[in-house]
């Protein structure tokens, strides 16, 4: 089974292939440039680097929301893209679970933090559960768009230790260290910031569950309306 | 602070760079290609895409084994080469931390296999020790090439839960599941083998604490004799 991850849900531009539980190739940037000029290249050097035949991948996984709207319509437009000219399904990780499951393996509450601008977050809450010879993630607290201070008492309500990651660590740290009443950590360069290997390899699990969607279906979850169309609205009054 | 992460030691090819705790990219390939044709290409991959000036990286981190003898021997004077002309220091990380560090965070055993031939692992075994908002890397049992027994063995000793990884464990599953007495897990794809972005990043934790070595000295950790040197030695009988 061979998977094709993809992940511009924020900063990060992700491409990466597992099949059978190895990881083939990983390209990850986080880098200035903008997704639609990095991406796509990305996947071609890889994609070339590992002579890779397209049609040989069963499944399409893409970093389905929440995240940065112009980065997941450049990430969902890609995977509709491929997986049409391929004909193989897409399989939807939600943004928020591939950023956990970097941290595969921890028996901590696993916090993701993204930044959301306008002072929220995109954040969840996540634990690991043993499973045979591996690990299920299981939602503590469903992903959504809040206030930091008001996801910091629903971490210090379950009374467990944590791990934060996600872009929105360095910009919430000083909240963070006021007011978590948990013993918590911050995870390291390296694991915490949106990984395609992650998406890719959690796809892959949804995959063998059938937890795929036709490519023309698929819409990214943005959680939250654009600027654009809260601006629209507010014309309207 | 900025680190150059280089890991050749198994099949893996990998390269990355970390600044300040953020992974700025990452190249890695799994594929039958040998290194010297791939880790020089994918580093001016990564150079050119993230528009990388190498004189202001501050260290190159390299696997400094154990591993194949030849990929560590192309690590080594990949980072040498890089070190003596960029006038920078190396940072030896061991393989097995390396691989150990793809599963920061979690409070079970850690245990790296890597096939190491004629019926051998090169195997460690580590914990994570939580200290402050991060967590050390602390050796339980130190590296060393291994009879897969004897080190099941120690680890039911341990008498503690524990996650394989590294490309020794589809060569040994069975034996695992045979032998081993404590809760174990095995490590999916994106965490299993080993990962530049880990190298970066333990890297830039032994950098900071001035473990540093300069480029001309620098030795890979080859853990064993070569079979040139085995060899060379029987001829001597």
């Amino acid at each position: 089974m061979k998977i094709l991850g993809l992940d511009s849900s924020g900063l990060v531009a992700g491409v990466a292939i597992v099949e059978d539980g190895v990881l083939l190739a990983e390209y990850t940037t986080d880098y200035k440039k903008t997704h639609s000029q990095t991406l796509l290249p990305m996947l071609d050097e890889l994609r070339t680097m590992i002579e890779l035949d397209m049609s040989t991948v069963d499944a399409i996984a893409v970093a389905s929301g929440p995240g940065s709207f112009t980065g997941l319509r450049i990430g969902s437009a890609t995977a509709k893209g491929l997986g049409l000219a391929l004909k193989k399904p897409l399989v939807e990780v939600p943004t928020l679970e591939g950023l956990a499951w970097n941290l595969w393996g921890t028996d901590r509450v696993v916090c993701p933090l993204m930044d959301a601008r306008r002072n929220q977050v995109y954040t969840a809450a996540y634990e690991f559960v043993s499973a045979g010879e591996n690990f299920e993630l299981k939602v503590l607290i469903p992903q959504s768009p809040s206030d930091i201070e008001a996801m910091l008492e629903k971490l210090n309500g379950l009374d467990r230790p944590v791990i934060f990651l996600g872009d929105g660590v360095p910009v919430y740290l000083e909240l963070i260290r006021q007011k978590i009443k948990v013993e918590y950590s911050i995870a390291p360069a390296g694991n915490n910031r949106q990984r395609a290997g992650s998406v890719a390899a959690l796809g892959a699990v949804y995959f063998a569950a059938g937890k795929t969607v036709d490519a023309a279906e698929h819409r990214p979850e943005y959680l939250r309306k654009s600027q654009a169309e809260r601006e629209e609205e507010m014309k309207a009054f």
